[in-house]
């Protein structure tokens, strides 16, 4: 069956975003080494954040809180109130960055653009996802747009069952085997790997993945050029 | 032409939220009575809401960011710092607050289910939004679920446009006439009001709506009824 539908993955697949949040949490850290080594605060920050995860889910807002109960915790509350102003500065200047796209990703977008249906799935907060698609100058080339609380089997399944396409017509590219690959190979569907240099411990994966529906290419123009041949 | 979707809000529509927000401000109102009046600090509470709609979005994450906010700007940070994390408390009650549906929704949504197709139009936090709806034991009887970061006559045409559907087609109920109402009636769409008794000032509208597919009605069993005679 060829394929129908490519979905591509938004953070660290199109654009940057894993970097600025190791930028923010060296900021954190640095702002609480009178009370903690760096190592050792951004271990509890993400300690706070997984414990935090079921409540707030993925995306800046719930980092900035979770970096202030981190702050308060680490430091027995004994902290200035400074501090938390300047936590939260953390966070509003995440909000406003501008959008980095990665090399060749508009290249890529506008060859496929007519050929296959092309479609964003991303995990995170709804309005700062849509800003950074925005921003990107990237809408167009959509066809749909899902943005995602969790991206697990039964959500992938929702999504190709929507898109009114078979499992084995439809094409996941992203830099997360947790989020991107593992789920979608699952079901049934093609995934890429396109791994980017910095990936958010919560998203690693530690076996090896041998599959008929998987490949991994170092960027995204050659992902394009596989799915041609698919 | 006669209705063939019927999309709900859900806030206030299908379950209550807003005095969940009202009962937060009084307690954090109530945790800065030594710095300023309640009144006060409820005031500055919204000035911080509406200045950072445009970097948090609606929802409990990011009320919780513009509480601490306030808080630190209203006693020009010589709070303690244990206030944080009572403020942080509140949110998070809000967010684990079980969900208490509005009179008579499980059976108007029952009585409609497979005579039209059911929407869900919500704004807010993701995965709020989505815990709200499992919590609410609702989720079957849609067909599809929207999770809006805005309302605007743009949201409504995109979501129209998703359904294949015709504006006279579509009829729209909630409680906010910014929201719900205005926006769908300027699309050429059908609105019915179903007033709360609580309206957050952000969503207040203060003139009289008058308009041939426009029509408020007391509560949702009698808008069902309503619609039958469309």
């Amino acid at each position: 069956m060829a394929i129908k539908v490519i979905t591509f993955d938004a953070d660290d697949t199109l654009w940057v975003n894993e970097p600025f949040f190791r930028e923010a949490e060296e900021k954190f850290a640095s702002l609480l080494e009178d009370f903690l080594p760096a190592h050792q605060s951004i271990k509890e920050l993400y300690r706070t954040e997984i414990e935090n995860l079921h409540l707030y889910g993925y995306g800046i807002k719930g980092f900035m809180l979770s970096m202030i109960e981190t702050a308060m915790n680490v430091t027995d509350q004994k902290m200035p109130i400074s501090l938390v102003e300047k936590v939260i500065r953390i966070g509003r200047e995440m909000l406003e960055k501008p959008v980095e796209l990665l090399p060749g990703v508009e290249d890529v977008l506008k060859s496929l653009n007519g050929d296959y249906r092309i479609v964003l799935a991303t995990k995170g907060d709804l309005l700062d996802q849509e800003r950074k698609l925005k921003k990107s100058g990237l809408e167009d080339y959509f066809h749909h747009i899902e943005i995602m609380s969790e991206k697990r089997p039964s959500d992938y399944a929702k999504l190709i069952r929507h898109l009114d396409v078979e499992p084995e017509e439809f094409v996941m590219l992203g830099n997360s085997l947790k989020s991107d690959i593992l789920p979608v190979l699952e079901l049934g569907g093609h995934a890429i790997h396109i791994p980017f240099h910095i990936t958010w411990v919560h998203e690693q994966v530690d076996h090896v993945i041998e599959h008929e529906r998987f490949m991994e290419v170092e960027n995204i123009s050659l992902a394009a050029e596989l799915i041609r041949k698919m």
